[in-house]
């Protein structure tokens, strides 16, 4: 237990815990009003929610265990302490889940609503997921469904940012995002080592592992399990799995003969969507329709300072 | 050295190190545009070392060696990326001289900018200094002289934020705080055991350390080192050196016979400024002039959403 561990909480100058010789895992991440999220559709007990998710998300990505949680929270000095209080209720629910501390926060004044958690965590050396480890012949894989959080998104934004009219599973895929904690740690134990967690979008996040494993590879659409939803029109069902961000499902790539075990091992979806080849020229990433002829793709998912 | 535990930096989706036995800290912090600090007088390199001091202040509160730290950066698309870079910079050169990794990082836009630290350290854990440890009959003592950064600050604030007619001595003070991180590991080592960083001011932190230990304490205010300078009237040196926040010296207290060793190992001034006594109704904190009359204080320290 994480809280077993601890020394001293909140309070002091830094948190402090018992140390382990396992690898230890740390990651940050933002979330900021108006960009990331706006208070139309997400509620502050989403934002707290949501701001811890994003983070236990990477450490899912690794295969790790998530300890400890550091928050820090600038809004208006005119927004409600209830609303503050709501804030840290919906990342408290979200801890607890997952034996997570939140250890140390910080509150200041600003402008508009920043939301920002770092988090440690920690593994097995021998656990460890990487974005590092593809190989040719491997196949890649997904856990869930994609394209919830995008379809969400597109929804509101097309609607004046009114979240009456998106479905409510949609809804809770953008603001509620399902963390793949006990999922990744599973396939880090049957031997998976390489994975990454779909936050800027399938094909985004598989650049990324193309590009640290020096790999290509190949993507056939017509198996990407997508959303299903009468809002949304059958052809963009795809495209937003394909290119949709913030959806913090686990793209995995293993040796075909892994593939059973992990899929019966986890309690979710689990598809194989392509699979990786040896390094080659640009594109690194071919994306082929039922037919197998290669589909052209805008706009590979979600990218900072974006015009 | 930290970089040599160092598994994964800066690429994955966290960053991983190997870990240790020893206590684990971590904690986290902001500064924003135009609430704590502002471009007319800060430039992106000084907000890269500050982010990184203020949260290496923290870990020199607690005794402790700094080891790795994240950043999420956030600021509008139209900031120049040399800027970014600058800011980088200065945050690199501080993490040099501490042997502190940046691991992690996180860039998004905003409206205005926002930096975010959070850094994990360690420690032995028969050196730990907390707020938590002080005890009557302690006395109380501080490092360097105080009120610098609070004098740079009104001198801005009253001269309509231009940094032109601000000594470089007072200006430094405020925009590159010098962190105390290795005189909080000998002090440490020689046996104090309670301390506390001077970011909320002198008697605003002082009132933690009382808070948390349950004792009361008196300050000797002619005694209490402060910023000389002939922009400052000399009646507001001392307020100012009382009261005024983002100092980054070290407050601490120990046994009268401790305080000997200590200012001798330290390379830096050690002042006695007052004692602490038993826990006492409120209030916890006084504060006597050189004849020994009270002495009246307005407003102890930085405060959030303050009017």
């Amino acid at each position: 237990m994480a809280s077993e561990r601890i020394i001293i909480g909140i309070g002091d100058d830094t948190a402090a815990w018992r140390g382990s010789e396992l690898v230890q895992l740390a990651t940050i991440d933002s979330l900021i009003e108006d960009v990331h999220f706006r208070f139309s559709w997400c509620s502050w007990e989403d934002l707290g929610h949501k701001s811890l998710a994003v983070n236990l998300s990477d450490i899912a990505a690794m295969g790790g265990h998530a300890l400890y949680a550091l928050v820090a929270l600038s809004c208006p000095s005119t927004v409600d302490s209830d609303d503050v209080v709501s804030y840290y209720r919906g990342m408290t629910q979200l801890a607890l889940e997952h034996d997570v501390v939140i250890v140390g926060g910080n509150l200041t004044t600003s402008p508009m609503v920043t939301s920002t958690v770092a988090i440690v965590g920690e593994i097995r050396p021998d656990r460890l997921m990487t974005r590092s480890s593809a190989q040719p012949g491997d196949v890649i894989a997904v856990t869930g469904v994609l394209g919830g959080a995008a379809a969400a998104l597109a929804l509101l934004e097309s609607d004046g940012g009114s979240p009456l009219k998106v479905p409510d599973h949609l809804l809770d895929s953008l603001v509620r995002p399902h963390v793949r904690l006990h999922e990744s740690q599973v396939m880090a134990g049957l031997g998976v080592r390489c994975a990454i967690d779909i936050s800027d979008g399938l094909l985004g996040d598989l650049e990324h592992i193309c590009a640290r494993s020096s790999v290509s590879a190949t993507i056939y659409s017509a198996q990407v399990p997508h959303v299903v939803d009468d809002e949304i029109p059958a052809d963009q069902q795809t495209m937003l799995a394909l290119t949709g961000g913030e959806n913090y499902e686990l793209l995995f790539v293993c040796a075909p003969s892994l593939l059973e075990p992990v899929a019966a091992a986890l309690n979710c979806p689990v598809t194989i969507i392509g699979e990786i080849g040896a390094c080659s020229d640009s594109p690194a990433i071919v994306v082929r329709d039922a037919r197998g002829m290669p589909v052209k793709i805008d706009r590979p998912g979600w990218r900072h300072f974006a015009p």
